[in-house]
This record gives structure tokens, C-alpha cells and sequence, in this order.
């Protein structure tokens, strides 16, 4: 039997290259010159291959294999280690070569022609690539389908290990019950334009001093992290100890820089407050998508978008932008960074439409994998549920099946998993302030207490817990969306109804 | 025989990890945060140690060495691929592995043991280090000595090709004998204070903003290059579409921070120049050490120090510090960044006695290399010669031997490049005034025209011709130190003897 000392070698050989891969897409996206691209993909072209063939290589192969077949003696972490490294393996392995480069060309190629079809509302010209795209993915997919596993099941776990059709069904049948009625009455009372002050001029330089101010508001610890701009905000890590995150910048969109980076301080977080024993594994990062999410979405939302926060902090933003914020008093600025309108842009939504257009997402790709729709059809499809949830008629394409990059990457089964994340927070939500005095230690500014009992609860194990362990551990049950349908209520009838 | 394609083919995998490593050390320099430090230098090691089996790898060794000793059929710049690379090969497999590590290991703990003394200005404490140093490079040498060459003879090659004891000799004899009476009448006439405008405060983000407008003074282009900032300021480059420079910022010290962006900006050029034909090999740089420095120095004191180059851009410098520099007029300024002063400390010191710094360093190397002194006698003679160029006296070894790091590096031979560098940049200017208009163009802010010259001269050919070779094809003859002394004696005989 191969023992889990080679595993454990050659894995550090891999992460070794992997950490210079990641580093070099860091620097790519964050301040590498345009010019340099060229030589840049050709180095890193090699060095990715090297990395490849480590992957794939022989031994570890067996290695992998081996300990999965027999691994009766290894302790839970170890077996852990072992079924992580067995399925990524799996993906890779079980595909053939001549497939795998084919997706990936074909891939590149769609990426430009999504772009190009985007700019001009031209679903036409992408249609074709989709058309592939789609066909290759269930030729992928086919490779890896246990018995009786339904495709869209495949990628549904890729995303969120250990969710399927059947689950999502359920959270996004609760979804369309309860939440598109409420959506649409709350949707008559909305005011017809933002108040004047969300949309004034605020100087860049001043918006990113207010966001240092918001990194220590956070705790987040500067001495293992960065913060930096790019075109689109995210999170980056190699180890609890070196975690940078990006924001970018809107002159006439504060709300945008504040909440994007208050968004991604909360995956920082996360990332941060990982248990160093698991830096040399593969189970050092957050546990899936859906939890890394929930953790976003509830620093964005749950403390990011409540009054009393802007109890606390509004004085100081007022300070730094005293002519535009002149007369706002806190209930205006919670009206306002909380206002509710219909969109025809998922990136642009509010907290409470965002789900619905998940919801038309999920529905579109589990038609598309249970063969019950042409890509022929899309267009018309998309528009439809548009209309039914939104009660907004889609002009053009740009506006509708084309404004996400997911599917010319090939990334179906990723969407659910953006309100999978709500949810998981509106649950861990209800527990957490059983637990704790949340509303009084985020006014009295004690966001290290709430970071501490995330850590504690959810962020130390890394993703040595699947899922579904760590929404049992924390709230005592397993997902149930009635929280995310409960928080969303209260908050929207207090803020429309009352 | 080996095939010159096999050589390039093995060298670009080579490339490739350099390229990552250097990406990994640009972010080390400017912003990895510091906790992640030993998570990271375990990755790095990892990738060290395959890049260096790759330097030493059997087929690669066999095909340099082959090539070398049988490349009658390689064109010129074949030929001199294969000439550096032959140099670069038998600098480490020469070395007996052990020796190679032991002395690794001896730098490294060098390193701190240096920090430490120069805190404490404690010789005593750094002394047994200095001591094994150079007996460890003395024994590393030995072993790529050639039949009667001298020891110093090969470090001074290493920095600076074709340089030699006897060619430092004839140049440092020069400057002792014509700049340091030279020198002593000049600074006779000093003012004893620097003018009140010089040490004012000037916030640090009106002196980025400044440092912005001289990118595009001197042309700098944005789209293959970064400016960001960093401790010690430096220019770091994987090929010709790709360089970045930081420079440092200091609130009470603004031209520090100027005149180091000038400098840097001169080093960045030239790598910015390099043919592009030159990406994949390894002429991709500058030709030496002293070429380099050339450039460098070239920007910073040929033009940034000039009066015509103030004339153009006081004004715009004036309207950014408008109270601190209320009442100073061109004159005043040209004066101020060109005072003369002694100093005990090389990287303060102004243009004119900064070679006599070098020539105290060079001295006391060759000594050393010489065995005519004994690591105990080292600080009286460095005090014993500064008394004698400068006219100072040393009152503690962190003013005197204790201020560089070089030697905790192993680095002998480096330092005489900073002022061949600076003569060589003399001799270069001679020959340039005579080719263009260069006041006028400073004046007229055309720069670019001055970048031209440059590059079609010295930049456009990377390392493919020898630091020997440019000066003869640039000058019409080989190195000479007049130039530069004439300079100097110009320059400042109008600044301090009219």
C-alpha cells in the first residue's frame, strides 16, 4: 500500500508550482503592463505544463488511487485529504487528452466571441459556441457520471459538494413560492428614483481612504494580507498568512466601492482565519462556494447594510464627504442602501431581487442539461422568466442570456451557488444571534468578537468539513431556506411595508 | 556536436522559472505581506531547487560546454549566447556542492550578523563573519581561476566583463590624483548649511504626482512598465515589455525622492530599449553592471541636475509646492541639488565626492584581495582613508565599514562599477553633445529625442556586445577616464570657482 507520506511529498512539489501560478494571476490582474502578455503566457505556459504533468503523473496517480481504495487507517483529516485529492484527480485523469484540449481551445475561442456578441447584442454570433460549449460539457461530464447520475447533478457538485438537482429544486421552489409574490408588492411601493446624494461625485482618493478606515473596522489584519484596485473586485490566497483582496473604484457610484469591498473583506476574512495546521494542505481554503459566499454576503449584508452600523460609522463617512452627504441622517442612508428596484443586470441587483435572478438561471441550466430546451430557444426562454419574475421586458441580449462570463467559460452549476450563499447566511444568521449581541457589538464597532466566533464556528476548519458538516455544526440542522425567506421578509416589510 | 536548437530549447525552461522567481521577488520587494514570508520561502525553495537541476543538468551542462569549444559554426551572436552562458555555467558547477551550501548558509546568517553591527556599530560582533566571508570567497574563486589570473581579477569580471586590477588602477589613479585636490578646493567654498527650501516638508502624495508627470517627462511607456514604491529603490525587468522600477518617498527629503525616480528611470529605459529580438535569450539586458549604472547616472545627473532641464519643469514643480518654494528661482535650485558636501555615508553623498567613496572601497578590496591587510586592521584603515579623501573623521564603524551591505553579501568587485558608471556616462555625454542638440532638447522637453540616441547606440543591444565593445563603437575609443574628470572640474568649477 502507497503510504500517505509520498502523497503528502509529492502534493508539496504541486503546491509549490501552484503558489508561483497563483502569484504570477495575482500580478496579472492586479498591475502587470498590457505589453508584457505575450512573453508572460508563454513562461507561464511552461511552467503550467510542469504543473500538469506533476498532476498527472504516474505515481501520485497511484498513490491517490491507492489510499482511496484502502485508506482504512487514516484518521478523518488524512481521509479528507485523500477524497479532496481523489476528485480533482478525477477530473482531470478521467477525461481524455484529445477532449481536454479541444474544450480548451474551444474555450478561448468562445471567451472573444462572447465579448464580441456581448458588445453588440449579437446572440447569433455566439450561439455556435454555446452550441459546442454545451455538447462538449456533457461529453466532459459523461466521463466522470456515476451510474444513474444525472449530468447536471455532476456539475452541481462541483460547485457545492453535495448538492444536487433534488435539493435545489427544493430551495428554489421555496424561492419562487415565497419570494416572487413578496418581491412584487414590495416593488409598488418602491420610490421611482435613488435620492439625489447616491449618485453625486465622491473623489476617488477620499472613497479609498474610507476603505482603509473600513479594514480596520473589519479587524482585517494587514500584517497577512493586501488590498489592492482591478477591474473587478476579488479575493486571492496561497495561505491563511497571505490574503489580498481587490475593489474597484466608481467616482459616481460610492456604494459600489464601499459594498464591493466590504463584500470581499468578508471572504478575506475567511481566508484569514483558517487554521494554519491545514496551510500545507488542500484543505486550507474556505469550504465550498456556497459557504465562501454565505461568509461575503453576511459581512456585505447582514452587518454591512444594517443600521446599526451606519449608526456607528456614518459620522465618519459624512466627515470625509461633507457637501455631498450634507443633510442625510442614517434613516435616509438605510433607505437608501437598502432601495429596492427591478434590473435587468444580476450584478447590479439589490439584496432582495438577486435570488429571482439566480432562480432564472438555475431553471434555464437545468433545462438545458435534462435536454428540454435548444440553445435555438435560449433567447426566448430567458426573456419569458424574465418577465414572469421581474416583470421586465428584455430589449436586447446584452441585457439578457448575454451579460454573464459563466457559461462561455463553461462554468454551468456555478449560479445556484451565489444564492445558495444568502441563504446559508440568513440561517447561520438566526444562530449566530441566539449567540452572541449582534446588533450591540456591531454599534459599540467589536467586529473582532463576530470575526471570533465565525473563526471558531465556521472559518478555522478550512474545508476539512463538507457543507453540509459545517450548516449542522453551526445552526443544528441542515440547510433549510425558510431562514433566507424569513430575514429577507422581515428586513423588506420593516424597510416598505410598515 | 550538440545542436545550438537544443541549447535554446533547454534555456527556455530555464527562463521559465526564472521568470516566476523573479515575479515572486519583484512581489516579495513591493508588497507580499510579512507574515507570509516562510510559508513562501518554502514554496520559492521548492522552485530554487528545480531550477537550479536545470542549470546543472547533464544535457544542458554537456551542450554549453560543447557548443563552447566547438561553435565554429555559430554566428556572432550565438557566439556570445554561448559565451555567457559557458561564464554563468562554470560559476556554479565549478563550485564543489558542498562549498557551494556551506557558503549559502554562511551569507544567510552574514546577513543578520551585519544588520545587527551596524545597529549597534559593533565591528567586533560582524568581524569573525567578514573574516570567513573572504576566505570562503577566496576559496570559490579559486576554483574558476585561470593560470596566473588574480583573484580580485575574476570578481572584477564577474560585475563588470573585460575589467581587470590593472584598468581600475589607471582609472582610480586618475580620480586620486586629479578629483581629490580637485575636491578640497571645492570644498572650501561651500555654503556650510543647505538653503531652508531643501529640508522642508512636502506631503508624500503632491511628490507621487510630481514623480508621475517626470514618467512622462522622460517617456516612460506605461503599457510595459510599473512605477510603485518600496523600501530601497530599484529596477527590476523579465524582458523588454515588462520593467518596473519603485522609488521611495521621503516627506523631508523631496529630492531624494525625485532624484532616485530620475535614476531608476534611467535604468528602466535602457531595459525598456532592448531590441525585442533579444526576449528569449539571454542578451535580454543591459551589458554590465557599468554600462548600466552609465544610464542611470545619465538621467539623474546629465540631465535631471541640469539647468536646462529646470528651466522647463521648476515652474511645474513650483505650482505643486507652492509654499515651500515660494521665493526660489532656477538658480537657487540648480545650486541647491548641486551641493557639495562631505558626508561619511556613499549613498548620501552629492555627485562629486561620491567617487571617492568608491575609491576607498576599490582600495581596501584590492588590499584584501591582495592579502595586505588583516580583517582586524580593516576599520582604521577605512577611517585612515576617509581622513585622507574626505577630510572626516570617523567616529563610529556604522559611518564607516559598516554602512554597506555588499560584503555581508559576498559582494567584492561591485562597488567600482558605480563609478565606472558614472565615467563612463562622462564620456558618453562628450560624444552625445556633439551628435544633438541635448540642452536644447532638455529644454524643449523632448526627451524622447535624447531616448532615441540611446537606444539606437547602446540600448538596442542588450548584452549582445560587451560593456568594451559599446564604449568603442559609441565613442570612437575605449574607456577613458579624462572624460570624466573634465566633467566633473566643468560642472562644478562653474557651480562653486566662478
Amino acid at each position: 500500500m502507497k503510504d500517505f507520506d509520498t502523497f503528502k511529498e509529492l502534493q508539496k512539489t504541486q503546491k509549490a508550482y501552484q503558489y508561483v501560478l497563483t502569484l504570477a494571476s495575482w500580478d496579472s490582474n492586479t498591475e502587470a503592463p498590457k505589453a508584457s502578455f505575450p512573453f508572460r503566457s508563454e513562461m507561464l505556459g511552461i511552467i503550467s505544463g510542469e504543473h500538469f504533468s506533476l498532476l498527472t503523473d504516474k505515481e501520485y496517480v497511484e498513490t491517490v488511487n491507492d489510499l482511496y481504495e484502502n485508506g482504512e487507517d487514516l484518521n478523518n483529516r488524512q481521509t479528507r485529504e485523500i477524497e479532496k485529492a481523489k476528485k480533482n484527480l478525477d477530473k482531470i485523469v478521467k477525461i481524455p487528452k484529445r477532449d481536454y484540449i479541444e474544450y480548451s481551445k474551444l474555450l478561448n475561442n468562445a471567451q472573444k466571441a462572447w465579448e464580441e456578441s456581448k458588445e453588440d447584442s449579437d446572440y447569433e454570433a455566439f450561439k455556435p459556441y454555446l452550441e459546442k460549449i454545451i455538447a462538449m460539457k456533457k461529453k466532459m461530464v459523461s466521463f466522470r457520471q456515476k451510474e444513474n447520475q444525472h449530468a447536471y447533478d455532476v456539475l452541481l457538485d462541483d460547485f457545492e459538494e453535495g448538492m444536487t438537482m433534488e435539493k435545489y429544486d427544493a430551495f428554489f421552489n421555496t424561492v419562487k413560492e415565497e419570494l416572487v409574490p413578496f418581491v412584487k408588492d414590495i416593488l409598488k411601493k418602491k420610490s421611482d428614483e435613488a435620492p439625489a446624494f447616491v449618485k453625486k461625485s465622491y473623489p476617488v482618493d477620499k472613497q479609498k481612504e474610507f476603505v482603509e478606515y473600513l479594514l480596520d473596522v473589519f479587524d482585517f489584519k494587514k500584517d497577512r494580507g493586501v488590498l489592492k484596485e482591478s477591474v473587478h473586485p476579488f479575493t486571492w490566497n496561497t495561505h491563511s498568512k497571505d490574503v489580498r483582496f481587490t475593489t474597484s473604484y466608481h467616482e459616481n457610484y460610492v456604494f459600489s466601492s464601499v459594498f464591493a469591498a466590504i463584500h470581499e473583506l468578508g471572504h478575506a476574512t475567511y481566508e484569514q482565519q483558517v487554521d494554519d495546521v491545514f496551510d500545507m494542505t488542500n484543505l486550507k481554503s474556505g469550504a465550498s462556494m456556497g459557504i465562501h459566499e454565505s461568509q461575503s454576503r453576511f459581512y456585505e449584508n447582514m452587518i454591512g447594510r444594517s443600521k446599526p452600523f451606519w449608526n456607528t460609522h456614518l459620522s465618519k463617512f459624512k466627515s470625509m464627504f461633507p457637501s455631498q452627504m450634507k443633510t442625510i441622517e442614517v434613516d435616509d442612508f438605510y433607505q437608501a442602501i437598502n432601495r429596492v428596484d427591478e434590473t435587468f443586470i444580476r450584478i447590479e441587483a439589490d439584496e432582495l431581487t438577486y435570488p429571482l435572478h439566480i432562480l432564472i438561471r438555475y431553471e434555464i441550466e437545468r433545462m438545458i442539461f435534462n435536454d428540454e430546451v435548444t440553445v435555438e430557444e435560449l433567447p426566448s426562454i430567458w426573456n419569458k422568466k424574465v418577465k414572469e419574475y421581474l416583470n421586465l421586458d428584455v430589449k436586447k441580449d446584452s441585457d439578457g442570456l448575454l451579460q454573464d462570463v459563466h457559461w462561455s467559460n463553461g462554468m454551468f452549476g456555478y449560479f445556484p451557488t451565489y444564492a445558495l450563499g444568502s441563504a446559508y447566511a440568513a440561517q447561520i444568521y438566526y444562530t449566530l444571534i441566539e449567540d452572541i449581541e449582534f446588533e450591540k457589538l456591531v454599534e459599540e464597532n467589536r467586529i473582532d468578537k463576530i470575526n471570533k466566533w465565525l473563526r471558531n464556528k465556521i472559518h478555522c476548519y478550512g474545508s476539512s468539513l463538507k457543507p453540509r458538516e459545517i450548516m449542522e455544526k453551526v445552526t443544528g440542522e441542515p440547510f433549510n431556506p425558510k431562514y433566507y425567506i424569513r430575514y429577507l421578509k422581515e428586513k423588506y416589510s420593516d424597510l416598505y411595508l410598515k
